[in-house]
Parts: C-alpha cells; sequence; structure tokens
C-alpha cells in the first residue's frame, strides 16, 4: 500500500534510565514506519519536563545536542504521520502544558470520535485550544476534572471520551500508560534492566535490548513512578477489537503485536490467498516490502516460485521535478521498476496488502505489463476496503475508496488486471485464526464498534 | 545602552488592506529595534485566521511564499525581545487559539504584574498553560469571562490584570486595540486611505506612508471592524504615567512618542546635561548611536566640537569565536573601535544613555584611554538606575544594578573615569517639560505607578 | 554488502533534448546507487556552459530553481561515491574548465592507474590542480596535447592514462563518450525521439522512456554534435576485461550489463551456489536487498524456501547517536532485524554477495542466532575478495580483506557461523557463461588486466 | 555612497602563531567593511595547507569547527566584493592549487588590466582555467614560470601583469606579501609578540592587538619564513599612485592608510567643502555613516551644527518584499528615515561622500524635503566621479556615471536639490596635503597611471 494511504502514529515511553531521551530517540527511530512527518521527546529530570519536537524524521530531529538537553531519566516520545490539512507543527506530539497539579505532556495513538462534541463543551466552559488534535481536548478535560488525583481525573476524563486510544502521559514524577477498552490500538510493555518501557510495537523493545514483559491491556492504566509499577482498571472488560490493519500493514514484520508475529499473521494472508485464489501462473512477485511476505505464503501454497520483479528505490524523496516531455508510469517508476528479462512472456501474479483509489495499482499493472508480461494477476492479502476508519487510520471517504463503489469485476476492469482476487473476510480471519472475534475489520465490513456521531467528512478540527 | 539592557516589544496592526500581510511585515521590519528574538504576524481573511512565527529577525523569518501564504485584508504583528531563559518559540507572539467564540490572536507589548496570582486562579478552575507568557493569562480571562460579546469579556478580563499593555487582539472580524490606563506603553493609530493602522510608534507609519491620527488614549479601547472605528472606555480617567525610558532608550529617534518627537528630547536631554555637568573638554563623543543625540545636545551647550571618536562596526553577530590568546577589551572592540590621532592627547567627554552593570562602559573607558585620550568623563543622559522595571522592559535585579548599591564616586572609579555625571532627575523632567508629572520614572526613584506583590526575583513564570 | 564497501560512479548524457538538465536529473537519480557522496550537471546551450554541483544525493541538490538555471539542450552529469578522505566538493563531477578551444566538461566513472605519474610531469610543464582527482589529470593533457582538434587531442591523451573509464566529455557544441579498450566500466547508448542518451546502466534509459541501443565499444570514441552522431576507434581491439563486481553488487538488478540482465546473473549465482554448497536447512533467507536474489536462485537450486528472515529498515541516515548504555549489535541492528517466529529454532542459510572485512557478517550472524537459529550457514554469491581494485571500487587494501591472510574456516570461525560457503571462480564464470574470457575478476584472482606501478598504499593523490 | 558602489576586497595574513585561524577570522572580520560577498582563510601546518571558503559573512561562514579544522601557525584570509554576475563560489579567495612546487594559496587586493591577454597567452600553452579571475592568471604564471625559486618565479611572474595589487602568497612554509610598484591598494605590516601580521588596513591590527610597524612598501616583496621577515624589491622605484578612494569611501575612519588616519583626511575634506561651499544653513546632515564625519568638518568650518537628520536601520537584510501598494522612496526609507520635528522647515545641507548614478541621492533629496526642509543643499566630500576604475573598485561604466555625461547644474536639477556642490580635484588634494602628487584620482580626472587596452566592456573574463 506504501505511501497510498498514511500511517498513524507511534509512541514510546522510558521511566528510570539515566540515557532516557537517548533511548527514546532509538524507540521512536524503531518506529518511524507508523508516522514521518513530525516527532518527539519530552523527558524529565523529576523536577521539571523538556521538550523537543519538530517536522521531519526522528534522525533528522534529533542530534546529540538536543539530546543533552532532554535531562532527566524518564521519557515519552511520539511519531506523527502525514497529511496534507493538518501538516502543523502546533499538532506535533507529546502535547505538554502546565496546569493546576504542574507540568503533564501526552502521546497519543489513536483517535477519539467524539472530539469535536467534547471540545464545544470545553470551549463553553471557557478552555482555549492551540492545536486541532483530539488529543488536546483529553489534557482540557484532566485539567477541568473533579477528581483531586492524577490517576481518578485521567479515569473520569477516559469515561468522557470515545474512540480508540493508546496513551502516554507524563508528569515530572511519573509515566501513566493507558489502553483503551477494546484495545485497538497496540501497545506493549518491557523491562531493561531496572526501567519500565512502553512502547507501540516491540521492535522498538527489540532495537534497545528490552525484554518484552507483556501487552498493556486493554481497560487498563498503568502508573509508573518511584514506587515502582501499579496496574489499575479503568473501564470494565469489554470485548476486543483489534485493529485487523495492523497485520494487514501497519505494523513492521518482525513485531508482535497483538500476541502475533506479524510475518506469520501476513504469510498465513498469503497462503489462504493460494486457497482462495488458484490462478495459474509462472512467478509470484510483490509491490515491496509491504506485499511481499504474503506474495511468499502465496507462492509456497501454490507452488508457484517467488521473484523480486519489482526492483525499488531506496533513495525516493519527496518531490520530483517532473518533465514536460510526458514520461510513461512517472510516479510509479521512481519508485519501482521491472526486470525485463525475468518478467517477459510470463504470467505473474502480484500481490499487493490493499487497493485505495486504485491509481497506482492501475500505473504498476501497466508497467509489468510495459516490462513485458504475458498476463498480470493482481491478488490484495487483504479484502476490499469499503468503509473509511475513524479510529486513528488516515484513509480517504467512502466516494473515494474504489472497492466502495465498484464490484471486484469494475475494479479488475480499471487496473486493466487480467483477473484480480482479494482476501475473503472469513478468510482472513481464519488464517489469523480469530474465528471473526476480537478484532475490528469495519474498514472491510463497516462494523464500527464504536458508535459515532456527525463525524463523516468533518475529521479535521477546526483551527486558522 | 546597545545590547546590555534587552529591548522590549512592538505592536502593529492593520485593517481593510489588500495588502495587509505585507504591510505588517513592514511595520514590524520598522519596529525592530523593539525586539530581536521572534516575530509573528496573524491574518484574516474575515473568514478565518492564519499565522506565522519564528525567532529571528523579521527580514529573515518572512519572505515572499510566507507572505502570501497570511491571507486576508486585516493583520496584527509582534516583535520580541530577546532574553536567556524564557527565549522559546513557544512565547512568540502574537499569540492564537481557538475559543468558544470562534478563533483570536493577541499581540502584547507590556507586563501584566499580577500574572502568576491569576494565573494560579485560572489553572486551579481548569486552564491549561503552553506559554510562561503573561499574555496567555489575559487570552483565557477572555476565555472564562461570564459577559456574553467579546468587548465586554475583554473589559471584564482588563479588570482583573494589573500592569502595563498596549494589547491588540486579532479576530476574524475585527481588531480590537487597547491601551493600559495610565498609557505606559505607547501606541498610536494611522490611517492608509480606507484601512486603519496601529503602532507602538510613528516610524511605522511612516515606513508605510500611513497618516498619523492620534495615539490611542490610556484607559482606551478601539474597535475596528467592517462598520468602522469605534472608540469605547474600558477604565476610568488615571494619572498619565509613560515610560520615560522610551525617550531615553527604547524609541527610534525619528518617532513621536508621548507627542514628542524622541530626537528633540534625546537633544533636550543633552544641553540639560551641558548644564548639570560643565566638564572642561576637548571633544564630545557618544557611544554610537543611542548616545549620538544627546552629545550633540551636549556639545552644542558646552560649544565642544562633537566627534565620531567611536567607529561602529556594521557586521556584529550573536556570537564570536574568542581565541585563547586575551585579546584586550575584546568583545567591546568588535563593536567599537577608537580613532586613534583623534582622540590622543585629547580631554575627552563621552556620552552614553545609560548604564546598568557597568562592565561595558568600564571597557569603553579603558578603550578611550588606550587610544590615547588624556581626560575621559563619562556624562550619562539619564539619571543612575536604581530599580527594577516592572512594566514590560528586561532589567536585571537591583543588586545587579550598579548604581542601586554604589555612590557616583564608586561608581566613577570602578569605570576608571576622571569623572562621571548623570543626569539629574528633576533635569530630565525639565528637559521633557513635563514638571515632573504624567511619567513613570520608578527605574530612577523608585515611584512604581502600580503596586504589585511577589514579583521580586521570580518575573519568569514556570513552564518546563 | 551494503554500505561497507563504497560505491564507484555512475554518468549520464544527454544531447538534442529541450528539457536536457531535467532529464539529466532522472537520468542521475536513477544511477544514484552508483554514488551518494556528490553529484553534479553540467549543460550547453550550444554558446556556453552551465554547472551545478553539490554534496549529496540527486533529490536534495537539484530543484526547479536549479534545473531552470542549467540552460540548453545538451547536458551530462554525475554521481560520486563516498570515501572518508576525499570527500570534498572540489572533488566533485563534472569537471568543468576554460582552456584555449573553449570550455569543457568531463564526468568520469573508473580509474586511471598511473594518475599520480601523470601528474608529476604536468606539474612539472606549469598545471596547477584544483583537485586530487585522476579525472583532472586528463583535461591538463587535453589542454597541453599538441593535435589541434579537440578529438584528436582526446585520442593523444587516452594513449597517455591507463586504467578503467568510461568518460563523457561535454564542450559549447558537442559530448564525447569515450570507454577505454577493455570496456572495463559499462556505458550504454539510447535514443529517445531526437535526441541521444549515453548512462552508466541502462536502467537510465529507462526511467525516460529512452529506447536502448546498444553498448559503447571499448575502445570507441562517440562525438554527438549538430550533425549526429559519429563512431571513431581511439585504440586498438584488447581483449574484453567488464568489471564482474557490476554482476555481483554494483549494478541494479533491472539494469542489462555488458549484454546481459544483472537479476538473470545473480540468480544464476545462487544456482551454482546450490550446486556448490548443498547445505540442508531449513530456510534461506538475505541481506536485503542485495542478496536477494542470489538467495532466491539457491532457495530454487536447494528446493528450500525463501524467507525474508531480515526487515530493512527505510529510514537509516548517516550517523546514530549511540547511548553509552551497550546495545548489542547496535549499528547493524538499526538497518536490519531478523523475525523471530520464524528463525527460531531453524537452520538457516543467509546469502550475501560478498565479506570485506568481516565484522559487519559476524554481527549479523549473531543477530540472527540471538533471534532463536539453530543453525546460521553463510553463503556468499561471489569467490574470497582478496585483491584489492585499481579500476575503480573503493576497497580497502589487501591487510583488510579478510580473505586475503586467512582461510574460509578461519573466516567462518570468526564470523561464528556453522558453515561459509563462497562461489568458486570457475562457478562464477560458468553462471555468467563466459568461460573465463572476458571479464576482470582481480579482485578475487589478482590476475590485473593492466599493469599498474607505486599504486600500494598511495590512492589518494596529494591536494591539501 | 553605501552600496551603491559596491567594495573591493580586503587580505590578511599572520604567520607563526599557534592561534593562527581564528586570529585570521578576527583580521578578515575587522576588514569586512571591504567585501561582503564571500570570504576564505588557508592554513598551514608547515606540512599541508587546509582550505575553507563560503559565500557569505566573516561571522557566518566560521564557526568554532570550521576553526579547529584550520590547523597550523601560518593562514592568510581573504574578503572579496559582491558583484550580480561573477559571483560564485568558484571565485571565492584565496584561491589554493598544487604545482610542481607543492602548494600554493594566494590573496589578493586589486585588478590585473591585461589578465585577458595573459589568459589568452597561457591558454594556448595549455594552461586550464576554473575561475574567471584575474588572480588565477598569476598562478599560472607562477607554475610555468621559468626560475628555480618561488621567490623568483613571483618576480618573473609580477613583470608580466600589469595593475593594481596588494598580495598575500601561502605555501606550506611561508607567507609571501608583495605590493604593487605603484601602491595602489593599501597593505600594511604589524607584529604580535613572536608573530608577523600583514592587512589591507590598521582597524585589523587593532582588533587582535597586533602593533602596527610599517606599509608594505610599493614594489616590495616580504618573504617571512622560520627564518624571520626578509624584505626583497622585485619592481624599479615608480611614482607612488595611492587610490584616493580609500579616503573617501572604502577604508574605515579609524585605520590609518598611506600614512594618514582616514578620520583626519575625511574631516579635512569636510572643511575644505566648507569652503569651497559656503552655503547659508540651518544644519548639516549626513548620508550615515559614510557622509558623518565630512559632515562635522564642513560643520566646523561654516559654524553650522550638525545633526543626525537621518535615522538609519541596523536590521536592513538584501532582499524586502515590496507591495504592489506604491510606497514613497520605498528602497531608500528601509535604511534611513529622516527626523521630522528637526527638519521642519529648516534650510538643510546634506553630506555624501560621492554620487554614482544618481538615482538614490534623488530619492533621499525628496526624502529630507517630505520631512518638512524648506531647502535641500547637496555636498558632495569627493569630485565628480566621471570615469571607471581598472584597479579595482567595481565602478559602472562610464554611460552609467551621472556626472560623466551631465553638468553639475544638471545632475543639481535631476536631484530636485537647491544647490550641489563637489570637492574639488585641487581642493581634494589640498586636504590631504599631496599637492597632486602620490595618488591616482584617475575616477576624478581620468588620469590613468597605467595604461590598458581592450579593457573597456569586457572587465569580465569569460568561464560559463
Amino acid at each position: 500500500m506504501d505511501d497510498r494511504f498514511h500511517d498513524q502514529c507511534g509512541i514510546f515511553g522510558i521511566f528510570g534510565h539515566p540515557e532516557a531521551a537517548n533511548l527514546a530517540y532509538l524507540g521512536l527511530y524503531a518506529l518511524q514506519h507508523r508516522g514521518q512527518e513530525s516527532c518527539g521527546i519530552v523527558t524529565s529530570d523529576r523536577t521539571r519536563l523538556y521538550s523537543h519536537k519538530a517536522m521531519g524524521l526522528v534522525n533528522d530531529v534529533f542530534d546529540a545536542g538536543v539530546i543533552s538537553r532532554l535531562k532527566g531519566d524518564v521519557a515519552i516520545g511520539h511519531v506523527r504521520y502525514s497529511t496534507a490539512g493538518g501538516s502543523h507543527i502546533r499538532n506535533a506530539q507529546p502535547f505538554a502544558v502546565d496546569f493546576s497539579m504542574g507540568s503533564i505532556a501526552v502521546a497519543h495513538n489513536g483517535n477519539l470520535v467524539n472530539a469535536i462534541d467534547v471540545r464545544h463543551t470545553l470551549e463553553s466552559r471557557g478552555s482555549i485550544f492551540q492545536s486541532s488534535m483530539d488529543t488536546e481536548v483529553l489534557v482540557h478535560l484532566i485539567a477541568t476534572a473533579r477528581a483531586t488525583t492524577l490517576v481518578d481525573r485521567i479515569r473520569e476524563s477516559l469515561n468522557v471520551v470515545k474512540g480508540s486510544y493508546s496513551l502516554l502521559f507524563l508528569t515530572e514524577k511519573q509515566i501513566i500508560g493507558v489502553r483503551d477498552p477494546m484495545g485497538i490500538r497496540p501497545m506493549c510493555l518491557g523491562r531493561m534492566k531496572d526501567s519500565w518501557v512502553i512502547a507501540s510495537e516491540t521492535t522498538s523493545l527489540d532495537l534497545i535490548d528490552a525484554e518484552y514483559v507483556r501487552d498493556i491491556e486493554p481497560g487498563e492504566m498503568v502508573v509508573i513512578d518511584e514506587s515502582g509499577l501499579q496496574s489499575l482498571r479503568f473501564a470494565e472488560q469489554q470485548p476486543r477489537r483489534h485493529c485487523i490493519f495492523e497485520f494487514i500493514y501497519f505494523a513492521r514484520p518482525d513485531s508482535f503485536v497483538f500476541g502475533r508475529q506479524v510475518y506469520s499473521v501476513r504469510k498465513a494472508f498469503g497462503r489462504q490467498l493460494g486457497r482462495e485464489h488458484p490462478v495459474d501462473a509462472d512467478m509470484v512477485i510483490s509491490i515491496p516490502d509491504s506485499g511481499t511476505v504474503a506474495a511468499l505464503g502465496f507462492g509456497e501454497e501454490r507452488r508457484i516460485p517467488f521473484e523480486m520483479g519489482l526492483i525499488r528505490s531506496h533513495y525516493v524523496g519527496r518531490t520530483f521535478i517532473e518533465p514536460q516531455q510526458s514520461i510513461r508510469h512517472f510516479g510509479v517508476k521512481l519508485k519501482l521498476h521491472g526486470v525485463r528479462d525475468l518478467l517477459k512472456g510470463k504470467r505473474v501474479v502480484v500481490i499487493d496488502d490493499s487497493i485505495v483509489r486504485g491509481t497506482t495499482s492501475r500505473k504498476i499493472v501497466k508497467m509489468i505489463r510495459a516490462a513485458g508480461a504475458s498476463e498480470v494477476h493482481v491478488i490484495i492479502s487483504s479484502p476490499p476496503t469499503v468503509c473509511p476508519c475513524f479510529y486513528g487510520i488516515d484513509t480517504p471517504t467512502s466516494e473515494e475508496l474504489i472497492a466502495s463503489s465498484h464490484t471486484v469485476d469494475e475494479v479488475c476492469k480499471y487496473l486493466t488486471a487480467d483477473s484480480l482476487g482479494y482476501l475473503s473476510v472469513e478468510g482472513m480471519h481464519k488464517a489469523i485464526g480469530s474465528g471473526g472475534e476480537g478484532y475490528c475489520d469495519a474498514c472491510f465490513t463497516g462494523n464500527y464498534p464504536i458508535a459515532f456521531e456527525n463525524q463523516h467528512g468533518s475529521r479535521q478540527m477546526h483551527l486558522f
């Protein structure tokens, strides 16, 4: 899917390590695939907070000088996705403020579906807003809550908001980690000698040699301070609704998410696809890198050799100067290029993780054919994406989702492919082994686990 | 005085001009001497606000691309002074937020002496703070006020705060200009064809060919919107207390401030000094450029020729790499250099606007002597600075003000000068023609016009 | 091998296209894998030359403004490799000067082995040098040649130098392309409607929709000007000695180099490895991306499933801030990470393209084992690298090449691998189908096709 | 004159000081007024050279990291003027190359009038050129000279070139300073404990606490190496022709140039103007800062009070965004602004150093009148500039010099001034006390001391 969709966010926290800022920087680097627009780290030396945020990649935003100014042994960090409209440093996280109990910073992965309503209520009570992030709503709720302790105030506030959230709060003295009652977004707990670590994905733990302990439970709040880690529940047990798209596209294949290694699940998707779509072909190729693991599973199941039929450029930047002289498949060729000798005269299956608008897929099909393939069969390692996500994934509206308004045959024709096959919803659940339980698959089925109102078409809160 | 003191702030607003952002940029450029740390402009196209702020000089921060993105025919802007601690983009102005009535931006010149107390109250009611500026307090007061119109909410809020303030508010539809009841900081109104202009100093109006109309009155609130300009009073008449330091150092000599051209007042200071300190000398020189006009007045009165005895470098940057090999008067010589042939064997009077810590003055005296002067007489065009300012000037604490703890003779000895003369407080008022009325001279007399509590030593509000 | 070795260079030229600079920029982008240190383009509008060079990647160095200033319909460009010592803008190419016949620019891929001797001779005759590039020698030879035409001067100069070279010269009126008599470095000719294109690899032609015509012949000089393309020979027929390392590592898999698609050759290497090293294993993985194609061939031959056992980060920057707290395999883990569930308890074959010093390979072996693999077998898709290259590849000296001083068993032990297998020299030639003829394999055999003197240990010419 | 003309260059050298690079940086900073386009330093550690050059101001181009990489105890530096066409990093100095005797760097202030002819000869003998600087010619002459020692080669080369030159050569072991036989450009020798210093102006020596020893003599070559300083003559005695414009505009007032303090000469110009133009006026003002000293002299002579009637902005950058709405005197008002109260109804004499095209002067006259002046008399502290300079000053061609084609009355009318007075040529010499001997005044008289050919209209050598 690769840069057609935009990513979501990644969060990281560490408590009780003398090199907290440096480890947060590395932890965020390992989560860079979850958000490339902006990043930030806030630290505490148990007395006050230190903050640095900027637009850009982790490795560009932080250098040794910045890291050294982020003092203390406690840190939280955030990487944020990139969208056209809301792309502004005001919206970079962690979001840090002073309030009656001192300073607080928050890093959020997810989306609060009733943020606009809550914001209107808060504004009518005198709150002022400096960003268009749903996350700011949460901080105001905490600041205006009636409870006397921070933990109770957070609990009180979380009862007001609806949506998906994996959250890290940092104060002068503690880190508080929270995961929504359905566990929509991932969040795991690790241990590094005497330090506690919390991260969106286990690949963060691996990079810094932290040991994976367990996932934060849906509805759980962990409070980490000088006296250690304390686990609380802030909400009643609810059916789990893990975001199934983490398996399909978001998470790194080497991460364990919702208790499973992503690589294994993607491989199973590929094998299931092989069973559902017994295409006869000379080779299976993938859109690198997001389609590769499923392609390996498909080839294994179908006993069709896997080949690297599309070579990916490692130097793709943001913008390119296109000549007026038109170049065929310009945008796609800057990233991918077909291997002629390999593809010439061959019947080719190409695996991608999903189709959003279909425009890029169409260009790729044409490029593979231009490289000499005699047949091009497109196999997608997820069901048709028919509904937008309101829980943290920046999908387009239904109108823009090609599968929302077109049949599979129509999409196939648009792509100019010889055939098109999607993973079935049942097949997807079967591959995961979930029996249809425990996952949010709303983008494929429209079965939204959390009700929402007035959200359609107004996903961005107003801020000049 | 030149970079020993730090400056304060400058504000500019324009309503109803198709090139509002461009004119605001020029208006701020003309106010650059009032603040070099950060600057910002917020515009309105009558529907929404557009904002750009950054650390740095006006001409570096804004370019044609930025200006073109600041849409609309209404704009306010701000230049901010530089201090060590509070130097952060968070504290750049205009400060812009969303609240229950829409969007609002504010630009502030001055200082609210009870900001910390008000902030504590606000925090206890649930407000969160993202900056350490006193100005943020004001926006929260407006957001939480009970009145139903913005004008009434501003009025209500101004009754809570104490201190000095020249303020510009911008909403989607209007500009509101406010000046504190004592008129401590300057603020003037201009006209540019069909547009209204408000600025800290008239030099801003001159640059953009706007016509000076009048000063905004102390205690006046002007509301400018589609229906024109409306003048209101939000506070009862109080004795005026214009900041006398605007004449001594802050304002540009070509500006009219408090009804007088600064140049004329400085010249009168110099003549008065000539009467008060009839030093016998071969020439009078100045610390360029802040001491030059007074030096001309002194020379005129004493019939001593004025000379450019110290040559100023026009390429002074922020930091210099000093060799380990010590260079005499290093810091001073990077900025100023004595003219040997001129000074050799001469009795020299050197005029400066004020003495803060005395360290730079001492270096300059030694440098003049090293250039060959036989006598060096220091004459200061203001009385001894003995008390800190709480109304918007970033002076050091009393302990650091050399005149606060030393007699004139002691200071003279420290400077290694042959003699030292200050302007008398009476002479200062006489030169202005004020008879001691209408001006705040607290930095010289300790007569603070506005009471304050707990301010000593805690002028910076906490924010990580 | 991936950033252990450094790359060499890439060149691109186009004659007679109104968007010459823009196409050169895209052509160089497609050659970015051949050099990431610096890049440059020089154009001609048939009257004068225009130049832009800088340190950095093609897509960062060139923007629309720069492209528009590079006027004319003729252009040559260059991407340069990165080394520690010689990394300086002075050494960026194309190298452009004025001389008696007008202006000339040159872009060079290769290395002149007698450059130091020639330089000394030139200096003794009065030439001055502004870079430490061997290429500058060539320009001086042309400027001081006795012949009266540029073509003859180039011919005369090429008879003086020894070594490998694919060269593009640009004057106000013409492009001249030259390839050394043994054809060590690749160079191909393409056609784009009425324009001629010359490039290091065919992937450049593909990106801009140019048609591949043929390779420039060893010993051939093509002169392209207003009157068309003219092919000349400047040297007698010599046995071909194509650089075999282009197949192993340098060239992009989708390029045709020396008449073969690189992908196919690498696949054949893998199959040959399968025959030479019939290791029993559960899976074959690769160091992505350089080892992947060979790994597919190996798996195919051995009927062992290929897996993406190492996940590559796409956000690797130049430098990382390492915490003092040691992290195992720090450098390697920033780029690659093992998939635990997949590798756990498995016998793993890992394919890499070559081993230089062995330090990185050792870290990777340990990382795979840490991820749970029960056995780690290292298979290299080239013979042991035992000799340095003097023809354009920046290999370390013999002392640093681990295979130069250690047996295969010793290297295996150092890597902590269960077994280690290299491709045999015969197997390599067999896979190519060359029968040992036509290729330079000196880095594996020491059979240097061109004699050289005094080169050891002094590969960098002196320039402050 | 101030940024209507462009400046020329400044050079600095130091031998035998452990902090050579740092002192060169400070020495160049003190010469910044002589060139703001680019700057550079080359150092030697007695074994090899180290170089850093860039576009921009000294204090922006050099930081502690750069200084620390410029190793050694010997350094030369250069600041270069800014012109539109030749503005390119290729033309930054010192110009450093390798040649048969090792490495050499050169810094040049002046202009070689026969550079094009010499360059053609050199090119015909095989030299290649990488810049369009006349200075590069000199290095080629040295490299191709027949003499066996560097000193003799330099001597031989200087016999070939004609023009003005103050030169510093740096090799691994020595600094050689050279001044042309007529002493057109200034150059002085200083001493700093055990180190020798050479600089364009004495203000450089003052800043670093070096002691002024003497000027380098016209036709003198000083060779400084381990064995000390040796003075040689490379040319016969010729009549001195010091550039008189150094007194009028270039040099800093605090410098001693050609044996006189610039301040004193400018003051004498002003007094002479008072005698030549006994205008009746209420005050004399200046275009700051270049006209100020002459204005003081004029006021003294005429007993008219000097005032700072024009206030100068200290924040002028390179470019400003001008609104479409026209602003009167836009460009001038960004830099200067009239003091209304002071000028209102007054008869004003305004002193400037020279008039080039007259366009800026015209704007200033109008601005002063707009500020209320009843009469504006323009007095210029130099004779009419009627001829271009070929010895290092970037004046426009004769056609662009308003005084070249217009009478004084016509210029006065163009300026819209009430009267216009220039300094007479005789008066200028009288003020200096030279009796018309010893100075080049060709820009005022056309008496060029050095013949030249084919120079008109082709002052820039070709380089793409």
